[in-house]
């Protein structure tokens, strides 16, 4: 069921990973799952916009995943298949209120070798999100993207203790930069979040979104500040892949309406923050993919709903 | 300079302590200023409602607290001056980043043996705030108030350890129970925020207010949800009193309005959040006490900005 797009839509290239995941809870345990950054926020993004998917997974890569993809019409063509190497694997098991995550195992496989190229075909792409891969990599995607591009980093907090100067000379050439408000600090020094927020603008990129979670998130535009509580989540399943599936909503919103000043970047986030409150409420992107744009829909006006005064 | 009121305003009638505070941060520290619950709340009430204050002081209370007060227009028949007694003395010192507070001097004084009785002057009122003194006290009031009056109670962490029997009586009685996120959690068990809420409603208040502190606050009322972002403060200095100043101003524009529905609520939320942004912002009530009707309904409209999509 890929989407109808407005006349306006132009594609969203994501690049980053896609995984084998196997998650654990304090209630349940998954066997292996579709998971990976770029799978949640190319299956959030094609609610909005053609989305396009880069990126490499290994031989062992079930065809059921590829499915999936293709059932949101994500443009696969730059998903590389290594036929001598594994799928990125990752197990985590979450604490009994979700706020540790322990990494179980982490498996690089034929991530370790990643060397992201675009390929021809993504080559008119101007919405591009760069997922949470290494900075050095990020940067190498910058070196291959036309500069009228919009780009869209995500980051992890560990990029940023064990690889700030790659990171910062990311943040110098990006023209979004999302992070959450742990990263926020660390980066910036800075406990307070509105200014954690305009100090990271100054280290370069134009537009910045802190996330908070269940606290909702916080934007630093040129133009203005904007701030949106969270969609109210009484059950909370699995929060990995929310803050991918944000992304990758606010890039295909963003290559939607072709637009990225204050008011666009306000509805972006609004529909982010609605495709992360369903990735939520399952285990991997169950929810999410069988959510349909109708149900995005009603949360964003329920979000316009709660938050109106 | 008393405020003008619109002609639907009631009189807010405000039960708590008034102190007198010294307080330390990691930057500076006060002398003796004017503090305790009552005292915020009721400045805040001042800026929407006439607002009448309930409660005691000793024979050093200065004679300049008084005037401030009054600066404000608010009622202080109900203020009584204890000639043989202190007022509560309060000290503290807050960490690096506000996230602790160590109580370095609690001295009850006058308030050891304050028992509120509400004068006549008073009994009209419709519109009550039951300040954070102890449940056994705050029920005690209860049993002064008309049953038509709308009453807001607050509360503290530890009424919840110490005295819970007490508040769980108290709180079937209310019309709005205010507490921060920690609160809800220990009196709910629940860690998600969301679902504390609507069960804190099921003990009783047919309305509850969830405050985040710079995460903004949850409202769950009868007729629906509502959730607003906190006014972005980049420079906090002393955040004694913002939930006070937060629950007065709620009380004071519910009562102004004389509407206690969904959208007063939210508009007194809007407000509230406005007038607690303006006391964190310097010691004591200065701010709040300064800033004056014009700023408050600034921070209002943009608050409305930064939240609009």
């Amino acid at each position: 069921m890929p989407s109808t797009y407005p006349r306006t839509a132009k594609p969203a290239l994501i690049i980053g990973s896609v995984a084998i995941d196997r998650i654990a809870t304090s209630v349940t345990r998954t066997g292996d799952i579709l998971g990976g950054a770029a799978t949640y926020a190319s299956i959030a993004a094609s609610y909005f916009a053609p989305a396009q998917l880069l990126g490499v997974v290994g031989a062992d890569f079930p065809k059921r995943f590829i499915q999936r993809l293709r059932k949101h019409g994500v443009d696969l063509r730059g998903l590389r298949v290594d036929p001598a190497g594994k799928t990125f694997f990752w197990s985590g098991r979450y604490g009994e209120n979700f706020d540790r995550c322990e990494n179980l195992v982490t498996e690089l496989n034929v991530l370790e070798t990643f060397s992201p190229k675009i390929p021809a075909e993504y080559r008119d792409s101007r919405y591009i999100m760069l997922g949470a891969i290494t900075p050095a990599l990020q940067c190498q995607v910058m070196d291959q993207v036309p500069r009228d591009a919009f780009v869209l980093a995500d980051t992890r907090d560990f990029w940023i203790e064990l690889t700030r100067p790659d990171l910062e000379r990311l943040i110098r050439r990006v023209d979004l930069f999302v992070l959450n408000e742990n990263e926020a600090e660390a980066l910036s020094g800075e406990k307070n979040l509105i200014v954690a927020g305009w100090n990271i603008r100054k280290m370069g990129p134009r537009i910045v979104i802190v996330k908070k979670g269940s606290h909702g998130s916080l934007l630093f535009h040129p133009d203005g500040f904007f701030a949106l509580p969270a969609y109210p989540v009484a059950r909370l399943v699995d929060p990995t892949g929310a803050g991918d599936s944000y992304a990758g909503a606010l890039i295909g919103y963003l290559a939607s309406v072709n637009r990225t000043d204050l008011p666009a970047l306000r509805r972006a986030i609004a529909y982010a923050t609605a495709c992360a409150s369903l990735t939520v409420e399952s285990f991997g992107v169950n929810r999410l993919s069988a959510a349909g744009r109708s149900r995005i829909d009603l949360r964003y006006r329920d979000l316009a709903k709660f938050t109106r005064f």
